[in-house]
């Protein structure tokens, strides 16, 4: 496993195929610092003792002992404790830990290439690709990202029917060395910081859609690639240093006809596939917010409690009523995490066939679980920054700028008048009221807001995925048998109508 | 194991003591046929070789097969399919199962007598009679109650402040044979079908409040045991019968100085255990909930689905976005139970010391997860409510009597004027339009929804559990951490203060 | 203006065609009762001196002082004082006059009819035939009340496309004396104690759909109208009785080819002006809701505090929490009235064209804030509901019958037990707790929750007028203003496609 | 009246005395153009012949034609155009008009001097000073803004009790040609801005806390103030310019042993009628917010109606239900403020007194509406800003910058991946995303978000106003009487105990 600093050389020696502020830069970029931090610490706990067994996994090609974050998981208890590895660091990195979108990825991939070869009957080899690029990827403890949200067009309109069909990604030509894709994903976070980028569909694809059902992996500074970035961090402190400084880069990534050796391939034509991946892909990832979701609500209550404790509340009935509500938001999204990884399997549901085998052994998580805790999740987060926003006050909006508290001409007066809690010293006061400053009042704090409502899927699709794979009629009957209903009452017509 | 028909058998022998409309009624009176039916139901199946599993368990006693009812769960496993048989009951009864508050009760005395026993040093053998009060219990297949809640007087006031003492059941003499207490417990549900009255206290208690730490089982009929009853059914109905007919009874147990010899006697004068049992049995039947509320919710979301479908109307976006948050309220509250039985272990938390490990090694569920998801159930009912009105619009309000759709006058008119959906039978929509009537407009679907707020202990019960039990001073810590904050900066005074 | 009895002399003189529980009754029977007292208030309160300002008016056809209720609104001075009527009224029968859709029916069709007229160039008397029934309805101090809803068949079709065509009202034939009519209108409230029927159309109509386009007036015992009814009133009291006894009746009335003279008909195949007619009642309807919900939550916050007071928590802040959000929906609602009231004129919004005028100089409310009001109300019922569950605790729904608080044997008991806040004489505390549960566990409690929700239009039906009648475009060219966004970059084949 | 240039030429000419990032900058610094962008607004509009009747008042003072910002409200018609004052402005900048403060402030001055003058008998000319004031402000058109927020140091103790007595602004000393004061106060918009600040008491005092009951103005640079600001605006924009560049000020204002002068004293040691002053600046400003937050929810709604038809999804149902919402916010929030205006009066609310006569004539919005009115916009805001979230998706958090789409390297790139919606230009769509990610992932965004909670007053401070000032006991009337309670049942005792 590697070291943060040996990973941070090894994006140094990428091909400078990012854009930034109009211009080509570096990826150790200090506009980028924020994604270095939080990566490296998937890194750094990886070789903490301590954490070893959250943190790390024996992988099931090599049997060495990789860093989690590259692994396949095996069992209910991987699910686990992937979950509970992403708690862990997002505690301690103040949010998003930034490494999980490869993880789902590469598991939705093990997945569908698996099933596509099988249904191929041997005419394809995208399991065997996937697992040698994995055994590289595991070996040298690579950081993915996944690109997945192409730029869609005209959303009245499917894949094959935009104007321009470059609008989802598609294979524009295949030949025996590999195949050459087009086009352009967006949203794609920590695009810059990724060794690798694995690419998959957006949606569920008609059988003629072949060409949007493609699926590959290539290094983040590939031939034909370009990143445009937009990266966002919390304020660089100069006088009251936080103790980590967060940050996040989200890039469109456009593939300009880039050529993509077959052994790189794991999907290329099977539409049906293509969609499970789609959705497989969401579902890993919604249950990657079961765990870091639960941790943005721990700390975004610290920082209530917090809060409360400074301005001298914290024993008030209605600031313990919304810490209550904050508790019960982490621990229900943490639940259905939890109940979704102990209901895995390797199966996933197919509409009309319901649960069926899918894979190669990979640990799927329940769909309704991960769906209904990331929905939870998803619609609490706007309500979290208004509690915050309601018993912080109005200091951390208004609050002088560091270089003024360091100006001697008013330091002083500034001090006098900043006392607040007697317990609490003025230079805690200060960073405390930033801190909340960078949640509630930066750029920072608000694309995080709005990755909490979209990121891994935003509550409407989820409400789709639970209404079309819950066993709704299921319940209807238990309704229809207590209140005396009988079907065979009803007109024969209609009966006929509804098959 | 007793077939239903036993049961009723048993109660039909019980002395009369039961008082109902201003008179004092037979056990099996047709005023009470809801409970008869519901509790019924738990006889019959558990007859059933198909929900045997759940339905049954091994007494740890007797080493027979009895039912999960009379159980004391001996694993996680006991956890996990208490909930799910009280989940499957509810989804059969259309409700409370009403046998569960026993259930709860003697778990939760299995462990509180055993550490009032082991502090005791073999000065009282609660326990012991505990056993053999549940062999009994077990091998006669009875039926239990619980009363907990005493009727409290003025709620400023602690027990022993009140005017009248009695005003939190008592003991108020004590000799060798046993113990005579006074006392009211109210809201007391199923109380007249009862075989068993298991009292447990309502709250904790002070050293000096020892007189009103006691826990005791007597027989229904009791000598000194007074039930006045409020009971509450659907409407019955005449000519368009419903498949089950609900019905609750809820009692106000009065004990006028009754005699409880020793071998009876669960606990008596260990305020600080008198304490533990009271949130003993409160944590457990919030985990009760866990089972019951998911399947009330998916009985709301097939009422929901049904009414949407005779209207016309399933498939709007907005009634799938209602049933999708119905499937998430009852999903939540599954994983929140399911957490806590996989959490489950023989221990509590006491405060100032966290989890300590408590009674014989009966499983007891994680609190946390019982209360957030409790809680979540609680607040949701209303809403429930309010969808199923709005869905099902008027006509469960203002539809004609039975009667008079027997009417031959108008029976004709009637039946042109209900057309509605072509698909549905005039006679199904009937029923349908009834049985949410049931719901909306009843004493009956009045007296569920105040139940589903406080029964088990209402919102404001779980989140002080939650508040006062959840680690926030951990989560306080991660952000200071993040926020660069340091305690040791902090005037010296104040941290003084603290201590 | 006529006195209680008087209307009850007249009612019990009709022709017996109200069917009830299978049977006809007299319009005085007992299990009618609620609404007799009710409507019975109206005329009390008109001959109360203190509230003759706002409970009577002066004619506008014969200069004498009425009953406001049966008042057409001549100025924005009448339509303040109809809504504080109804708030007057509602606070003191506890919840729904009973009165108000005559006489929100009745300014609806003064508007249409005289429109109706004005098109037809003389060739119809419609607004004359109002005119002449309305002095007779004056005179005679009549109860009107409203048949508007029709059963609707399968709601995805219009009126026409019914596979039978009398599930909307409509005209069955015409001649020179009168016109025939057949159909059946649902949800009727106080139709049994009505003097007069009036009926309007149910939606919008398309210029096909004449026959459908119907409007007049019959006494409720009309040849060829059957009412068939289902009463709900607050359970009676025997020990404990309750200062006002309230209770409702919802009818379907049916008209069997049932003829109207001409000079009883005020709309007949005027397509449009049908259309106008049912969107003039439901608003206003929905302004007589800025009346009596906010009464509504007065009542439902004075419960809600004195059960605070009662349980001894009056002063905890989340009840007082609970309290403003109460009041905050009483108020606004009253203010969306008030704002309605004022900029009110005799003008209605046509799709299209937006303001203009209607009608003969009757006052029309504005229709943006009487729906904004609606909308806030009926979206608040439940919540309340659930507001005074909450507060009341367990009691409303468990404590036992009245006839065992007078048997002898156990009234001792009971009033030992039932102490709480020593400030209340238990009698008292019987009263409320009863009085609760009237409100939370009553058939007559739920059909009043149903009837917030839908009646005078669902809070979707409020949503709809809104988004229809609203300038969104003004909206967005503002927004379009500050972002610097410029339509006339827009490609020109996208705004051709827009005309 | 002046025009906006002439107001920063005065500006240019005052004292520096304004620190921001560490040093001393002059009031038309760049880096605060919102601010003079958005109050130039205000000098702008008042020229307008089309605005003249809204944004022009005649004063009562010099009979002449003045900016209605400087005016004293003289009847029901002043406050009615003073919301819509307010409302039209905030549509056309964007949000916060920063004039209203001061405003607010000099209409609850001339109320509180009067006052304190007749209670003082001729001792004090408070009233006088402040109409010389006033003269001249309203000849010369200056902007004022009102500094009432002290620090308050520990929040658990009154000003009497701080261990600094200067954490509440205070009078130092007095002699016979003014006072001296001392304190500071904070969160004080557009400060830098404004000619004059107007100094008002944050709370209620008691009789001894005479020192604190202090009301003055002084011109912004006046000696022994100083102004610590934080300035926020929007992201200045280079290749997509915006229609308009919004911006705000918020800044601690510290008088350091400040003189002033008697003629500038309105208020000096009338503890009563400093909290009255308290009270009366908070509830113009919650009037205020009746006209600005019904147009910040306009504006919001008309960003989501550009989202949804930029997105292709304008005629789904959820994008109009969330719609509807906003407009119910909006015209309930005006409604609130139009009912507050209608029912003005010279009048205050008194504890104890219930409503009575107050101020020299000037008119008082009614209280309750306001707080109503207000505590709806506030609890909004958040769910507002969610809304937008959702409708809009990600893009405008993750849009790549400015400078990229002007490279030539990638613009092409950018422009066929942006292709969405075809009949919006790129151009347009670049400047809606980058607008709602002012309003989604900004500092200023989040500055205006804390602000719509926190401006005015909390929803917690409009609830305790609310609660407080409500006459809840009249409603526990209206309800004893229905349910039949008789409180001269209640024991002897306790009503004595209610004394």
């Amino acid at each position: 496993m590697r070291a943060k600093q040996q990973w941070i050389e090894g994006l140094r020696k990428m091909r400078r195929n990012v854009y930034l502020h109009g211009d080509k830069v570096d990826r150790d970029d200090e506009s980028m610092i924020g994604p270095l931090n939080t990566i490296g610490a998937t890194f750094d706990f990886a070789q903490m003792p301590e954490h070893a067994e959250v943190m790390t996994a024996i992988s099931h090609l090599s049997g060495e002992r990789i860093n989690r974050f590259c692994h396949v998981h095996q069992s209910r208890e991987d699910l686990h404790k992937k979950q509970d590895m992403t708690r862990l660091l997002c505690q301690n990195v103040g949010g998003c830990t930034q490494r999980c979108m490869g993880t789902d990825a590469l598991n939705a991939i093990s997945c569908a290439s698996y099933e596509a070869d099988k249904d191929n009957k041997g005419a394809t080899q995208y399991y065997q690709n996937f697992l040698q690029w994995l055994d590289r990827f595991q070996r040298q403890d690579l950081v993915g990202c996944c690109a997945q949200t192409d730029v869609k067009g005209d959303r009245t309109k499917r894949p094959s029917q935009q104007d321009d069909p470059d609008l989802y990604l598609r294979v524009v030509e295949k030949n025996k060395d590999g195949i050459v894709v087009r086009g352009c994903k967006i949203h794609i976070t920590v695009a810059p910081q990724a060794d690798e980028i694995l690419v998959v569909p957006t949606r569920a694809l008609l059988p003629t859609e072949k060409d949007w059902a493609v699926s590959f992996a290539v290094p983040g500074d590939w031939e034909g690639v370009k990143l445009v970035v937009r990266a966002t961090n919390q304020r660089p402190r100069q006088h009251y240093p936080k103790g980590f400084l967060q940050g996040t880069t989200e890039a469109m990534v456009i593939f300009e006809d880039a050529f993509i050796p077959w052994e790189r391939v794991f999907l290329c034509g099977e539409a049906q596939h293509g969609g499970v991946l789609a959705l497989l892909f969401a579902l890993y990832h919604r249950h990657s917010y079961s765990g870091c979701k639960p941790a943005v609500s721990e700390l975004m209550m610290g920082t209530v409690a917090l809060a409360a404790e400074y301005n001298g509340v914290e024993r008030e009935r209605h600031v313990r009523d919304k810490l209550a509500h904050m508790i019960l938001v982490a621990e229900l999204g943490y639940a259905a995490g939890f109940t979704a990884s102990e209901k895995g399997a390797p199966q996933v549901f197919m509409p009309g066939q319901g649960l069926v085998p899918y894979g190669p052994g990979t640990y799927i998580p329940d769909s309704i679980y991960c769906n209904v805790g990331r929905c939870l999740s998803g619609e609490a987060y706007y309500h979290e920054l208004e509690t915050l926003a309601d018993i912080s006050g109005g200091v951390p909006s208004t609050i002088p700028y560091e270089e003024d508290w360091a100006n001697p001409e008013i330091t002083g007066l500034l001090e006098k008048y900043s006392r607040r809690n007697p317990g609490v010293a003025p230079d805690n006061q200060q960073r405390l009221w930033r801190h909340v400053g960078d949640i509630l009042c930066s750029a920072y704090g608000g694309v995080m807001a709005v990755a909490a409502v979209h990121g891994g899927g935003s509550p409407i699709m989820e409400k789709i995925a639970i209404t079309s794979q819950y066993d709704i009629n299921r319940r209807k009957e238990m309704v229809k048998r207590l209140a005396g209903i009988d079907d065979a009452r009803n007109p024969a017509v209609a009966k006929g109508a509804k098959k």
